[in-house]
């Protein structure tokens, strides 16, 4: 199989958006800059297959040849994300449907119902045309499955049945259906399979066992759509890897099932570029790059990396400052990413996106933008062969899962709770410490962590159970928060007081909970310092867990807030309340010299570390992700890897300064 | 007929959501915690009659044999809010549709056209067997109909035809009906009676003629639907009462005609736990209490009274603080509630009501809320007998209407302007004075009051009219307040100067008028105190009447805003503006004093107290509905009924504390 | 023709409204409160035609025999907005329909679609038997076309088959199409006319040539819809003119082509009242008065002018202040209006608009409103004859224009970037300065004009860039602002740098752009004082033009930000941000002071000057539209045409005063 793995640039290329005279200038420029990858077709079905079955190959033909003649490598995209009007028109069952019955209508994309049977047809004819078409083209390397898979919760007719048949697959009977769900509740019992159908409009709520199967249906059938044409590219194309573009987080989407038959991940990474944002931008962005890294625990791709200002049926935000652009490219490569595709060569002259903004504005006169690119791609290009195949090594991870969050989004908890808002906080606290962190799906093995962070395990089945006591049990160290074992994995209450399944292990035992939402109350640690918590508090009973904070008010004052039990070789936390950042900070610096975790020590505000290992060394890249220049004080001296010059002492760091060191 | 008089606590408890195994413990339980009554089968149907005809009572009967070995008595709930899916599915004509054409699916519950002829069938045929199964039940002393009735303004081919045929009824001819809803304007007259229809979507607004009757003929369809139960449960129970149990004031609803059909009325309680209302939440919910009271002008229900956290499809409540329950359970039986029911005995573990917290946690293991629930078992129990025949003899009384709030909720007058919300800070205002009320339908006799006010009277016709005026003229004294005699019954402007019929009465004549809506006025009584009024200022010429009270400012500065008229042997007061609390507070405290009102003097804010008398004498109701301990100071002794000991001079009251003193 | 420019009072009247025996009563009435006008019948159509083909005219001859018993002028209305119940009930292609496939059902008004088949053929019957009814009656002068154009964006099957014509007419072959709305961007390419549709809905956006198209397509639509009934009037009553009454500004709607098929343009006038709004609402209504002489670049009819608080739907508004209403008026003739009609008589005692009060209230009783009416009437009718024929001679233009606006719209630029917006402060900057302002069609001629200020022109073609061009050649002084020249005017970017092909007269180039949006930055001008900036930031190389203005912050900080280019014998600014309104008054009164521009200096807050000129003289009209008494300094002597006294030195103008001078 072709390489996936080189760290290089790329950028987003449509051909059949421009003049062909155009193609060999742009082509030739692109290859000037220092691009090596090329993304095409994502988009093209309508001028590949203009009518039905009148395929037009001739023109990408052309483009691939020039991208070879550049010795530019080419990514093809399936084009399914935009069904052309004429399968629409022919066939509306392609379209979506909404809950109350509406058509998604095509307009821009994403009008695709991934159950549909006439999409999956026509799907997969044109892309095993393309297939032969191209298995053997020198500049193709792999592929790109559709564009930015997302749930629509479709509520057609092909969704109903296909959702009838999943549940019956899952539970045999109706009876079933019935226990499971819970559905004797307000009257809501199927007494034949007719009754059962995805859920419709009208009311305002539903059954949450009900709607959390529901949404695993959806998430099967994206998966489902993606085998199909996973199928037809692995026969035809068993030299090209393929990938996909995971778009911002959180999604309701199985991620992990999704990157399970893929070769590499990718992301699309668009950091909000206003200065009112400076302070989460860094950070939550840090996050959604190890999510990504976490779908295949591996590096990745990043398919759309920002390039200019976004804007479409939005506002068109800040242009990027200067910097801004090469920073959070190194951040990518920084996080695990090996190829960084910039989205887009050129902003589109036509269409909805004209104003998500390429490296070249419309005008085509290359400007600061373009200038910057061509400096990232040089700079890229020269640390290529030492960065190749270096990867994150770290000892901290937090656990996320899409199901938890669906099942906490279907019924929320208390006023400002969010699950991913939860993990966001958690892992800029470990961020701001300097210290790597993974973050990977619930059900992963835990080996080679030191201290692992699981918050808000709201639902709960055996096997997660025992991969987190079996963590602990060999020495790990578990931090525990609230909502965790409230549900089985059917989003049924357990009937044993909680943290339920996870009482063993944390030691301690809820006798009753305050959801106290948005107001401000306080906890207090061992040595009487005071911090803020909100969303929820639990009213814990140390079973054989000891208690290291305590609430501050209410009629609980005084009663523990957080707890921290010895269990095996290792030690399980219990977060009964949502403290601030601040508490997570001092807990984790003093986890981290306990258990001697791998640090960068003393890092400003807006400045992230991360090391990315491998054969040919270790490398720390240092960048600073804000609009101030700062010191970061080196503990030792290092070679730069960007001018293979000494760095000691203080470290200046102009705005979206990096450096790249080796260690 | 069995008695539904006693003072006395039930619970809302499912059989059919729990394992057969766990009956008898819970009832055992609920015996020794104190409860005489259950609440059953209100959401049964689909375990009732799990496909069409193949009814399944013997679940059932187990169940209700269980209560009565344990001496429990049990109230049954007719399933029609919950139509199973079997019957939804054969009967799609059960479901409302909305004005847009949308049909509203069965998702949780109230997926109920009240038109629906299927549904009345079918609903009528299930009503039947049970009451022939359980007329004679030792355990069964009574009924509720249906669940929460509420308006969800359907627009189906039923209530279609059904609204046709009442106007028809009402207005004899097309020509009668365009008259009277002035249809003239905008081209909206009728020449057919199949132009006439439910008011359908697209159009921002409606004719409010139109939009009134239509709300009247919802609620003849509500009544109707009910009375069709009723006339079962009648002849086949006679010995059953029957109950209905409304929901959260205000609802758009004609609860005094489904009222007058019920031998006693419900109401489902959830007061506010969070601190931040605790300054409004008791006395909306002192509303609540007094408005139900008002719906039969006697002793009332609660048939579901918050018994923990609620929480749903919206996040969870604030838990309740200790001492809540049983202080908000005490207010609703110092009100005039005789049996109150808590909801519910334990938190379902499935459906979408998971987090709508009963008295017992998932866990089942009893805790904080159960103890507390058990000793006001204990306490109710204890004073039932004293209790038993009590009422609420009160002196005042405000008058209150669905119609009124319909009109004005079709036109809002003035930002800011809110029916409702004006009579609860009227209320308010009375109620801290410690003062008790009546509320009552606007339309009922007002014989035996000494003040009655009659907020917002925007409709009016001659029968009103009278009942205010003979009420006046016989010594009564009367507070009106602005938009008052704007409109005819149908709601037609009137031609002549405001308040139109009541001008007679008020004795003032609005020259004109300001809907300053949320804009603060300043209003000068006769002493020179300023104070604050909003919404409306309408610029007086006292006719007959005295001004006393000023507008401050604009360019009516120094004309009248309130007045007082001599009427026969009463008054008649006029508020052109709505003034502050404040100002209602002062002009209230001196009518009481000049009429020598009953009055409980003193008491500190978030106290409230209430009087029941009976023939066992008369017992005083003190209670602290709030978080911070406060001084009571008392006039005289007097025994406590909760522990027969003396209560005299400054009476502490705990956070949530209660005391019952016998006067 | 009848003649349509007598300075003159009116009122909207609706006999069908009122009991026939109060005809003559309120005719006499408004006949001594000094009205010379009536507009009748707009919405009459289901009292003329109650049935089809039924129709009835002998209650309207009555009334409009009425009227010229009193000497009474009329305007007549088609009554095409309100189609009746039975025509739509028997042709529901009358109603619109939304984008996702809802009905507009009838309710108050405006429920037809301008496409229908039916209305069209319905409409221009009874129009026909109206023009023919009374084409030689003596009260009738005019006709009004239908009432309040908007656009509803109907989604009918007419309208689909009338846009896919519409499209074809224009672009011939769908390769057209494809090339000039650019849809080969996601697939989005026509393969056939069959997939070509009205924007349907789902898609939260579309291609954005496609809906500029599908907007162009509605404005002639209506044109259309409005040629039919036009082509009728001009046959049958070749004496009587045509108007039409527009409403609130910004419209989606092509007024200039709208108005070009009509005689004289109206408008419908509501100020909004709050004293919240009194800073910013005379210079809105300043602006939509001045747009309206702008669709014909004539003087113009108020149809409906503020007589009462306004209220409907929405809360009703505060009370008119004494004076409001005859300042307002006045400011109407001030600005180029010459009849000028209330609405209404007498507030609706039935429908949906009870609440939009008329200079009588529901109870006739004559007030304060109709007093200050008839104050006005009296001395209107005084003037009359003297502002016959004159008009408002201004120096400067601002350049509008519905096409830019609906592009605007269909792309937001950046949060807080609105085209309207942006011309109410270029507007009232001048406004406040005293210069009398044209707001006429960006397409229009140029003559006669010193300064031309055009905001936003982003779309262009040659002949709007050569009408510039043309008059900065001449020696007109040309102010543009950002954003401009970015589009064809089918809505495509243009592949050259900014501001396109505004590039030549501007002398500027735009390197690059930063959309600012709602913050805050800071210009400062050549004197160094510093002004705030908002929405945009064009960073500019000046070709050959002059900067006068630089960024203070930011990495563009010391760039140009405004440039002034000599061109021909005239200048060109260019704004590359939108400026605070004081730079732009201190940057207008230099140019008015360099260029002689005629102004009335000294304008205290809130009062507005302006200048209407004719054979018989010329008229300085000073109108106070505040609420605080304020001091005029006049230049010199003048004679008031309100008194005949002489006016000098510091004027005193009352709380809404107004003062009429001879110049």
């Amino acid at each position: 199989m072709k390489r996936y793995d080189h760290v290089q640039m790329g950028v987003d290329y449509y051909p059949e958006h421009w003049d062909e005279s155009m193609w060999e200038p742009d082509i030739k420029l692109m290859k000037e800059t220092g691009v090596k990858v090329v993304r095409v077709a994502e988009f093209a079905w309508s001028r590949l297959e203009p009518t039905e079955g009148n395929y037009q190959f001739e023109w990408l033909d052309r483009a691939l040849n020039l991208f070879h003649q550049y010795d530019l490598q080419v990514v093809m995209g399936t084009p399914t994300a935009t069904p052309p009007r004429w399968l629409t028109t022919k066939f509306p069952d392609v379209l979506p449907v909404f809950a109350n019955g509406e058509t998604f209508h095509p307009g821009v994309r994403g009008h695709r119902c991934y159950n549909s049977t006439s999409l999956r047809e026509y799907g997969s004819r044109i892309i095993l045309r393309l297939a032969e078409r191209y298995s053997e083209h020198p500049a193709v390397i792999g592929w790109q499955t559709d564009n930015e898979f997302g749930m629509l919760d479709c509520h057609c007719d092909a969704c109903n049945t296909a959702f009838r048949a999943w549940v019956q697959a899952k539970y045999g009977t109706l009876d079933e259906v019935n226990a499971e769900w819970g559905t004797v509740v307000w009257s809501g019992e199927y007494s034949d399979w007719n009754e059962l159908t995805v859920p419709l409009g009208g009311s305002p709520h539903q059954n949450p066992s009900f709607l959390l199967d529901f949404q695993r249906f959806q998430w099967d059938s994206v998966v489902a759509f993606q085998t199909a044409q996973i199928n037809i590219l692995r026969m035809i194309c068993p030299e090209h890897f393929i990938t996909h573009n995971f778009h911002s987080y959180p999604q309701r989407l199985d991620m992990y099932a999704v990157g399970a038959d893929l070769d590499v991940a990718a992301f699309d990474y668009y950091p909000n570029t206003s200065p009112t944002k400076q302070d989460t931008t860094p950070y939550s962005g840090a996050l959604s790059l190890d999510v990504t890294r976490g779908i295949k625990r591996q590096n990745f791709w990043i398919m759309e990396q920002l390039s200019g200002s976004p804007g479409c049926w939005m506002p068109m935000w800040r242009t990027p400052y200067p910097g801004l652009i090469r920073a959070y490219a190194w951040q990518a490569i920084a996080r695990g990413a090996d190829t960084v595709v910039h989205f887009r060569w050129r902003s589109a002259i036509s269409g909805a996106e004209q104003f998500w903004h390429g490296l070249i504005d419309h005008s085509n006169v290359p400007g600061r933008r373009l200038a910057e690119f061509t400096q990232l791609c040089h700079e890229v290009n020269r640390l290529s062969d030492k960065l190749q195949g270096t990867m994150l090594k770290n000892e901290v991870a937090i656990l996320h899962s899409h199901e938890e969050k669906a099942a906490l989004d279907i019924q929320p908890q208390a006023e400002g709770f969010d699950y991913y808002e939860n993990i966001k906080q958690i892992h800029r606290a470990v961020t701001k410490l300097g210290i790597g962190c993974d973050v990977i799906d619930l059900r992963q093995p835990l080996d080679g962590y030191k201290v692992v962070i699981a918050p808000n395990l709201y639902l709960l089945d055996e096997e997660i159970v025992r991969n987190l006591e079996d963590f602990a049990l060999a020495g790990g160290t578990l931090l525990i928060t609230n909502r965790s074992g409230v549900k089985n994995i059917n989003n049924i209450a357990v009937m044993q007081p909680l943290p339920g399944q996870l009482s063993y292990c944390t030691g301690v035992e809820v006798l009753e909970y305050d959801p106290i939402g948005v107001e401000t109350h306080v906890i207090v640690d061992a040595e009487g310092n005071p911090y803020e918590c909100t969303q929820w508090c639990d009213i814990l009973r140390p079973v054989v867990a000891q208690p290291i904070a305590w609430y501050g008010d209410d009629f609980y004052r005084g009663t523990p807030a957080v707890t921290v039990n010895s269990f095996g070789k290792g030690q399980v936390y219990y977060f009964g309340t949502h403290a601030e950042e601040k508490y997570w900070s001092v807990l984790l610096e003093n986890l981290a010299k306990e258990k001697g975790l791998l640090r960068f020590e003393g890092l400003p505000n807006g400045v992230q570390a991360s090391v990315r290992t491998g054969d040919q060394g270790s490398f720390l890249f240092l960048l600073n992700l804000s609009r101030e220049s700062v010191i970061v004080p080196l503990p030792r001296e290092y070679s730069s890897l960007l001018d293979n010059k000494i760095r000691s002492g203080e470290l200046q760091l102009e705005p979206y300064g990096v450096e790249v060191l080796e260690i």
